[in-house]
């Protein structure tokens, strides 16, 4: 299936084999001899030509005596969320959340246990979901993400963010986060960075977790959203969210959010997909010294590997292109040395 | 004329009267006695009961040891920009720099001289160009804001606003600020506080100039907004500006623009008119402690003196709710020892 819906969130209904793939263990630490740790700035890198290159950017254009210096207020990086830095396989983890909120309002809509594509999704028939085409997907998202007040939908993202589990995995969605990435956010941080998350997924299903998760501000997130409303309530203020899109941050979108809520070109650009392909080029328009990164999924077995025909996108001209112009491609199974978190205290 | 239309950037046409005030002298200075430099953080502010209401406020939500603390996190503050930030009369300068553009591209738009609103525009006919109403101001904006690119209007915002002179003031827009705000924005942020604007204005017009004005970055301004569209153009990407209305960030807008950028209420919210009143009022709703501060215009002298039935706005239900909740009114005549940086050398 290479479909390549363009419905808000992205979501590409199909799941199946990635919900039979066994747990995979983690990969033996890389024996490569690492710099010490109070000098290397990205200790789950391998020392090869990917991290040097980060390293050499960040000092060649943070030094002031460079051709190549940028002052502190264009240092813009912006980073992809699924599958840049945290998973999004077997499907993006926010459809996760759509299911388990139609689960939850099953009882207050009774008349979904007949109706597509609710009915699909109560009674876990991921064949028939699938072929709800974006009709249906669309249907599910408003649903979900739809009707509520801005502050009950933190509420609702939270609990979830803080209990669900990923189904092949078994961590919460919160602890798939790449720590070569963590350690990548840090590093342009120190060196005066301002760090925004471009996301094709829900924006306001991105800020109850970002902060804790990547020290990403709630105003540094870009991302897919529905309009809203206020709502004076007899002085207790509401912003209630409105079953109609508003931006859909992803492919030409992503330049567009760019523009909307950051105001310049990024320097620094990280993608994974087809999706992000818009926001390097836009990146890479700009007249300063610029870095794109493309990181492709090659570890089968402590990740996934997807690239060309990946059931939940497009990836063929993103990588394509990211070979072709020399940007900078991460092979996950052999450029990092840790994939998550957790696997560092195994 | 008490009109109070919604079209963006909320511009409104009178501005006769205000055009052939006199350019006023700046008053003495206050000659109560100032605390040491050194301490003291806003010395551009009579030491009464605001400036003192101001202080008491940072000290408290900043000191780890109160109840009333704040975490560094949520440390918003919100400041309207016309009437607030920097001066709005005899119109909001947005609007010259609408009909600047009229005359610039009328060469290039024969058909003008014989059209409304552009003719009022080019013959100087204020009075009929009053009585086109908001489908003329509408159609005025759209013709001078849409149309080019995001690179494009940015340097003709910037080359505008370096040269174009206020009417009335003979001094340069960006000169029209007020230095007791701009002392706050620095006591603010010395806090940890995150300062955002806040703005009816156009975004796009706003952030060439506000990070060398404000020290406000391009991603820390919320304005009203045109819809853009991201265009590969042959391996040279550009975003387009289109003549099509994105957000008013006015009135309602304000809390719904909050919520689309910051993703959280603001704790601290300054402002000076009814289109002012919802952001107030939510930052008010916020359950941390905050400071709503308005912005009262009372000196005829140094600045103008204007409130419930200006010809820019309405500020009625604004100064009202202000004065029966108890919000920090500032008084600038009695308050503000300097209102623009330029009298401070005279």
């Amino acid at each position: 299936m290479k479909s390549n819906p363009s419905v808000q969130f992205c979501f590409v209904v199909l799941f199946v084999v990635g919900l039979l793939q066994a747990c995979s263990p983690p990969a033996e630490q890389s024996t490569d001899t690492p710099l010490p740790a109070a000098t290397d700035p990205l200790p789950s890198w391998v020392d090869g030509p990917r991290k040097q290159a980060i390293i050499a950017y960040v000092e060649e254009v943070t030094d002031s005596t460079s051709s190549s210096f940028i002052p502190v207020a264009d240092r813009i990086a912006t980073f992809d969320n699924d599958g840049t830095l945290w998973s999004e396989q077997p499907i993006y983890f926010q459809f996760y959340f759509a299911l388990d909120r139609v689960q939850a309002l099953a009882a207050t809509h009774p008349g979904w246990k007949n109706q597509q594509p609710f009915k699909a999704v109560l009674e876990n028939d991921m064949e028939t979901l699938m072929q709800q085409g974006e009709k249906g997907l669309l249907e599910i998202v408003m649903a979900t993400h739809a009707g509520t007040t801005t502050d009950e939908f933190d509420s609702l993202v939270t609990s979830w963010v803080a209990t669900a589990q990923h189904p092949v995995k078994k961590r919460r969605f919160t602890e798939l986060v790449y720590q070569p990435m963590l350690e990548l956010l840090d590093f342009l941080r120190a060196n005066d960075f301002k760090v925004f998350i471009v996301s094709g997924g829900g924006i306001e299903f991105m800020r109850p977790w970002v902060e804790s998760v990547y020290g990403i501000p709630k105003d540094q997130v870009v991302g897919s959203s529905i309009q809203t409303e206020y709502e004076y309530n007899d002085g207790n203020p509401i912003i209630k969210r409105l079953a109609k899109i508003d931006l859909i941050d992803d492919k030409e979108g992503k330049p567009v959010g760019i523009n909307r809520y950051i105001g310049r070109r990024p320097v620094f650009a990280a993608g994974n997909s087809d999706g992000d392909l818009q926001m390097l080029r836009w990146t890479d328009s700009n007249k300063l010294k610029t870095l794109k990164l493309y990181v492709h999924h090659t570890d089968s077995i402590r990740e996934w590997a997807y690239d060309r025909d990946s059931p939940i996108g497009r990836f063929d001209t993103g990588l394509d292109e990211a070979k072709a112009k020399g940007w900078t491609l991460v092979d996950m199974k052999s450029d990092w040395k840790t994939i998550y978190p957790f696997e560092k205290n195994q």
